[in-house]
Parts: structure tokens; sequence; C-alpha cells
């Protein structure tokens, strides 16, 4: 049986729930779990906001842990390897996606807490191929967010080629934006971030903001005029959309990894002239999320966390439900 | 004297009008027209549609004919040079557009027919640097159309480094979309193209098109779910969005170079997905141009040309407005 805890109806508490083990199958792996982070796609499932939960849901999808048993025909990971596992859990291996590189966008990949258990467990299951290694110099205790929260942000600036001399922002200073100001500014940009919260300017400018600007200030974000070569926003609110055109620059690129459910509105002329765009993002390939580990280990980035046992996961959710998480919540296994 | 065409109020007839020809300046030439296609952009500055205009207006953007005088300074153009001069007719080359080859977006650029007469005349005036000169083997007399409508469309090739595996849509076929198709065509891609003319179908077949579909019904464009790389949209009315985004497959790319005006909403959920984009682009640089003159030399392509003579040049105007254009007008200078 695998110890987990679950949530039986849209917006419950979580409650102890066990469900029995299936056979480890070919190119699967079990992982033993140490600690899983916790996403505001965790809070978004247990509340079936897209329609998408069957319960009972056991959620989690940040998660770090050892391999317990490797299926048949798993080479590349062993019993006792640490790895992650995020929002995705298995992929065909063989679509034109998967054979491109993109599994993540596999068109039968399959997702870690839809219609499937997650990581708020002891154990859980997936493809090897999503059971990525975590190297040496990687806080495994800290890591978990990196598997979703983490690769969200850094997918985006390897899909569009930033560059190190480029002037970058980052919309939202929280789970995804924290990660991605450690990100850009270890990669050499010039970092700008974009707040609405003034409290978290001083902590913004630590993680390595060069510049921090009201977010909600249209005057002042439309006054950056043309500095700006990338913004890549993370929230899921409408912004001043055009301000933030007009801080971009010739061939500026504004990408978004929020889903904001309101449509863009975007004026062709300003794409036009500019040579702008506007993009989205889903979250990145392994060979992706094995890059920004071994980026991580070498640049000393962790996620900025605070840490419940897993036992008050309920507790923990309220916390991040109440907007206090500063910056991502890991649960650690207690079972 | 200058001997011309011009506008005199907005919607106008043009009527024949002299001006002084201004001395040769250091890093200009003189172009002796022998012809000069007839664009959209000219009928929207004529009737003064963008605010842009003043008058007398001497229309006239996409030039051909030869250097008459070299200013002091230029070296690589002499004079019975045959040259091509487009939308843009100087740029300073020391911005930081200009020192990174992006010409066409410098800060300061001038454009030929706003605050100044452009090639509806039997001479012109440029910085050298915008006199691209024609390479044996396009053939002048219907070169003119390339260099506004043909390196808009190519433009976009090159920036979004279109493969020759890509599956491409190419949205209008007009004066602008004749051209992508036939560029796309010999650049190795599958090309869809999309119409609201069924009168187009065979012609668009003719000039390369693999595919033909009904641009205004929306099953048809949705029901290519996935298949397209790059949809490039030349016309400036709104789509239906959705179904162009859903056409698209991972990585997917939609660029538009018809500058609509009302906004085009965006679904953030729509970009993240499928890692798409929206994007949008000017006309391309002077050495894009050339690259763009090359491969037509290559590939022999031209633009479909109408000819008038240019005293005709009212007639020319309405056969434009009337929709009747197949596919591009050319004026043959006759003064």
């Amino acid at each position: 049986m695998i110890k987990a805890y679950a949530a039986t109806e849209a917006g419950g508490s979580l409650t102890a729930f066990e469900y029995d083990a299936k056979p480890v199958g070919p190119g699967d792996v079990e992982i033993a779990v140490e600690s899983c982070g916790i996403c505001h796609s965790d809070l978004s499932m247990i509340d079936n906001e897209w329609g998408l939960t069957g319960y009972p849901i056991v959620p989690g999808h940040e998660i770090v842990g050892r391999v317990a048993k490797a299926g048949a025909g798993v080479a590349h990971l062993k019993e006792g390897d640490r790895v992650g596992l995020g929002w995705c859990s298995s992929s065909c291996l063989h679509c034109q996606p998967c054979m491109s590189g993109d599994h993540n966008m596999c068109v039968t990949v399959e997702q870690t807490i839809v219609g499937r258990h997650g990581g708020f467990a002891d154990r859980v299951v997936c493809g090897a191929e999503w059971a990525v290694a975590i190297p040496d110099g990687v806080d495994a205790a800290k890591a978990g967010p990196l598997f979703c929260g983490g690769v969200t942000v850094f997918n985006p600036i390897v899909q569009l080629n930033v560059r190190p001399t480029d002037r970058v922002g980052v919309v939202g200073v929280g789970g995804l934006g924290h990660l991605a100001i450690k990100f850009l500014s270890k990669w050499g940009c010039e970092v700008t971030a974009f707040t609405s919260s003034g409290a978290k300017t001083d902590e913004a400018r630590a993680m390595g903001a060069h510049h921090v600007v009201d977010s909600r200030d249209g005057d002042a974000v439309a006054g950056l005029a043309g500095r700006l070569d990338v913004i890549i926003s993370t929230v899921n609110v409408p912004l001043q959309w055009d301000a933030y055109f007009a801080a971009l620059g010739p061939r500026g690129r504004l990408h978004t990894v929020g889903a904001v459910l309101e449509p863009i509105p975007t004026a062709a002329f300003s794409l036009i002239m500019g040579q702008k765009s506007l993009s989205g993002s889903p979250l990145g390939s392994p060979a992706v999320v094995a890059d920004m580990l071994e980026f991580c280990a070498r640049h000393e980035i962790a996620p900025t966390t605070e840490h419940f046992p897993m036992s008050k996961v309920n507790d923990a959710l309220a916390h991040l439900r109440d907007g206090k998480a500063r910056y991502r919540v890991v649960l650690d296994a207690d079972f």
C-alpha cells in the first residue's frame, strides 16, 4: 500500500489515504519520496479549477526522492539514485515531439496529478524518462520546486535563446519569479523585476535583480521605453499589456508562463514596427531539466523555501492560499 | 526640376507636379526612375489614413532605376548601376539597430514617402545604403514590387529562421501573399495558401502552393489541427484567430505583416501548451533585400505584374482600389 494525503472533494482538506501500489512496469521507476514542493497548480487541481480533477486526488508534482525500484529495461537509473519528478510523469518516447526532444509536448503525455496520484505520498511511480537524476552540488532538500516552478521559468530562457547580454524583465516575484531572477542573474543578464509588492523589493535585489519596478504602475513600466529585450511574465492576472510591449526594444519578446484567462489584446502594429513577439511555453523537457540542475549546481542556485512536515500538509496549503509563501513551500515526508 | 505625379489632398487624383532637385549629399545617390510598383500603403498615404501625410505627396516606394549621381563618399555604387529602393530611404548607420544590421529599425529611419517625395517621378534621392543593386538574373522590369511587398514577406522567412522542412501557411493571396508563396515554395517548404477568393485557387497552386484553403472557413482552418509550423498573415482584416492558432503544431508561430487595426485576442493557455508565438515584422534590412534578390535570381522568382505607363497613374490606382490587381501593378516611367 502507498501512504498518501488526498482531497476527496473540490476545495476539501487533505486526509490520510492509502492505495494499492501497482507493479512497476517496464520502463518505469518507483520513487521513495523524501520531499515534495507545493505549486499553485496543486491548489487549482484540489479545487478542480480546470475541470480535470478526479477524486480522491493525491496532489504533489515537485517530488524529490530515491529510486526504490527500477522496472524492466531501465538502464540509466538504479535503486538508491536520487531523482526529481515534476508535472509530467510519462511520455510515449515515439511521437514526433518526443523524437524531437520535446517530451513535454508528447501527444499522449501523462501528468503526475491528472488521472493518477502524485507526490504527497511515501512513494510514486513514473516513466524513467521523467525521473531526472539530481547531481551532486544541488541541495536535494530544497530541490523539489525546481522540477515544476523552476523549469517553468528556466525553459523560456533556453527556448528563447536568451543571451547574457540581454536585458530581461521578470513579472511577479513569487514561486516562479524568484527563481527566474536567480537564473537570469547567473545567466549574465541585466534583470529588472516587476512586483506589486513593495515588501519584496529588497529580497528581489538580494536574489540578483538589478532594478525593481512596480508592476501596477503603467507609467513606470512604459517609462522603460524600448529598454528590455525579453520580458518573462510569471503571473496569471491581466497586465497593462501595452505598457509591457512598449518597454520592449527592437526584436523584443514578451513571454508568458502565467495562464492568464483573459485574452491578451495584441496590437499588430506594435509587433510589426519593432519586430516583437508574444509567446508562451510549458514546462521543459527532461533534457532541459537536466541542464537546469547542472546550472544550479555550478552557480549554487536553490529555491528559497519554507518547510512543513507532510503530516501538516493542510497548514502548508493554507499558508500558500493566504499568499504568505516566501517563496516556495516544501513538504518533508514524515510517514 | 524633378518631374513627378502628386496628390494635393486626401483621396485626390494625382496630377503632374515638379519640384526642385536638392543637391545630392554625401552618402546619397540619385536614381533615374525606370519603373515603380504600387503598394496598398501608397493608397493609405494618398488618403492620409495614418495621419502621416503632407501634401502635395509624391507616392511610390517600389522603385527601380539606374544610379544617376553618386554623392561624396559613395564607393559601392556608381553611375549607371541598376538599383532598387523601397519603403526606407535613409538610416543613420550609427544607432544600435543600424550597427546590428537592423537598418530598417534605425531610430531615425527616413521613409521614402513620409515627409519627402517618392518614386512616381523621373528621379528620386536616397541614402546609398538603401539603394540595393539588382543582380543579373533578376528581371528589372518586374522587380519593383520586390522592394516593398517582396521583402515584407521574405523578411519573416529569414527572421523566423523558417526551415525547408517546415509546413508554412500564407494567409491572403495578393500583392504580398503571392510572393510569399513563390518564396516558400522555392525555400523547400510545404505551402498552404489561405484565400477568401475561390478564383485564386488555381493561380495559387501554379505559384507553388501545395494546398489551398478557404480563409473564411474557420472549420477548414481549424481542421488543419496542429499541422502547420508557421503561418504568415499578409492581410489587414481580423481573422478567426483561434482557428489559426489551432492549426499550428508544437512550437508553431503565427506571424503577421498585415497591420490589422483590431487587437489580436491571444489566449495565453494556447501559447503555453504548444509553446507557440504571435509575432510581426517590418520590411527587411538592406542585407536581407540583397539576399532576397540573389534568391530570386537563383530560382527565377519574379512578381506577377500588370503594367501601366506612369502617365496613366490614376487608372492604375483605380485598378488597385477596385481590388483588380493580379497581383502587383507597376508603373513604367514615360516622362
